[in-house]
């Protein structure tokens, strides 16, 4: 049997070493290829680039990966990949290992969440991977077990189409991480305080700072699980339509 | 009974017509403040500015709302808006009018959505109106009237917390339009085609083009709806979990 076919990405850049890390774990497990921002794009989101260009080169990194840098977003990475770079539909789509927690809210936000969901809308299975360490030499070492045995289920049991995995791992040494947990989408915000601060030409400006508010204390929250010192995986899915509430919306505009 | 507070802000840049018609209706209904980008962030998805600063001014332009224009992306302007500049928490948040629709998976990709989702994560009433034609010069008069019904009857029944409205108008003339429709976000995707350039000095270069693929001919599917003469409304919610999936995921690592 042929070896499946990976694809890598993240939103830290194709240096961070959350990616190298996750690239040494696939290129146990398949033939990898890497196609990763050329430059931190974190809380990208979901952004594409539109109004400017794009282009990657190759580069040249020690393993037996393809390296390939490129200069747009997460989604921008994945879109170039599939029509520019790979040679066939990749078998599997990785992002990540992320520097900092993509759980809860911070989904909607995470460019490295936002490449795995790009490459579920192309039909494909795709998983996002993050570390609640937002250190740049985070040891990212601990969770490899555990990161290979998620990789190694999803090819083996494959999602229904719509759906990514949003994988967070606590900071936590390996023999505290007491094991994997499915959860929900914990409901969490982040409350906003702009930090403000004055320019040498007395013109004011902001940075975007604030806490984080976990509001759900349910046991089955990925919040919950992180928090007693579980792995957490959430199925992710795209249909944002809120299905719940159509009746009453339906009542509204009869 | 005084007058509802409502935010303005959009992804097209705070001078594009759609957002000063979006404007010129809600003058109409109660006190407007508008908060939008100082240049076009179209595709900006749910991205924030965490590796730079931001900073906003006011603007004195016609009319009795306040204007004030902001460096940042969409999500940014509702973040700054609520921290730095509104007086008090708005009764509603309203994004667009949208040059270009934003039906079906346009949702995850639109500046105009991620705004209204970004005040939906505040726990306000939002909703985002874009229109089908991806013209400067649109004729947005032709929705007028509906995008008044939609905003009252939302200001009348709130919806419960998590969930807000994509509205997608038609292009066509208001005798054509049929009605308003509620819808679930239809199973579409774009093919990408990068368009391949070389420049002045050798080098390749990308733009990002492709064609909508619609996958869903469903009745109650937005795209039917517009396809159909209707204006669709999808209501949008931001918890991604598919909790359809969760047995069979948790069997899986069990």
């Amino acid at each position: 049997m042929s070896k499946p076919l990976i694809l890598v990405t993240n939103d830290d850049g194709i240096t961070a070493p959350g990616i190298r890390k996750l690239i040494s774990i696939v290129n146990q497990i398949g033939d990898v290829i890497v196609v990763a921002p050329n430059s931190p794009q974190s809380g990208k989101g979901h952004a594409i680039t539109i109004n400017s260009t794009l282009s990657f080169e190759e580069l040249n990194l020690d393993g037996p990966q393809k390296d390939f840098s490129c200069s747009g977003t997460p989604v921008d990475c994945v879109k170039m990949a599939l029509d520019k770079i790979l040679p066939r539909r990749p078998d599997l789509v990785v992002s990540g290992i992320n520097h900092g927690s993509n759980s809860s809210i911070n989904v909607i936000y995470s460019g490295t969440m936002s490449a795995a969901v790009e490459a579920g809308v192309e039909g494909l299975q795709a998983i996002g991977f993050s570390l609640s360490d937002l250190k740049w030499d985070a040891d990212f070492d601990q969770a490899e077990e555990f990161i290979k045995e998620i990789i190694l289920k999803t090819l083996e049991n494959p999602m229904p189409k719509g759906v990514v995995l949003n994988v967070n791992i606590p900071k936590l040494p390996k023999e505290d991480i007491k094991g994997i947990k499915v959860c929900k989408q914990a409901n969490a915000k982040w409350e906003e305080s702009f930090d403000e601060r004055t320019n040498p030409h007395g013109r004011k400006y902001y940075w975007l700072t604030g806490y984080f508010n976990n509001m759900d204390q349910s046991e089955d929250a990925d919040e919950t699980a992180l928090a007693n010192g579980y792995i957490s995986i959430v199925p992710v899915k795209f249909d944002l339509t809120a299905y719940e509430y159509m009746n009453e919306l339906n009542s509204i505009y009869q």
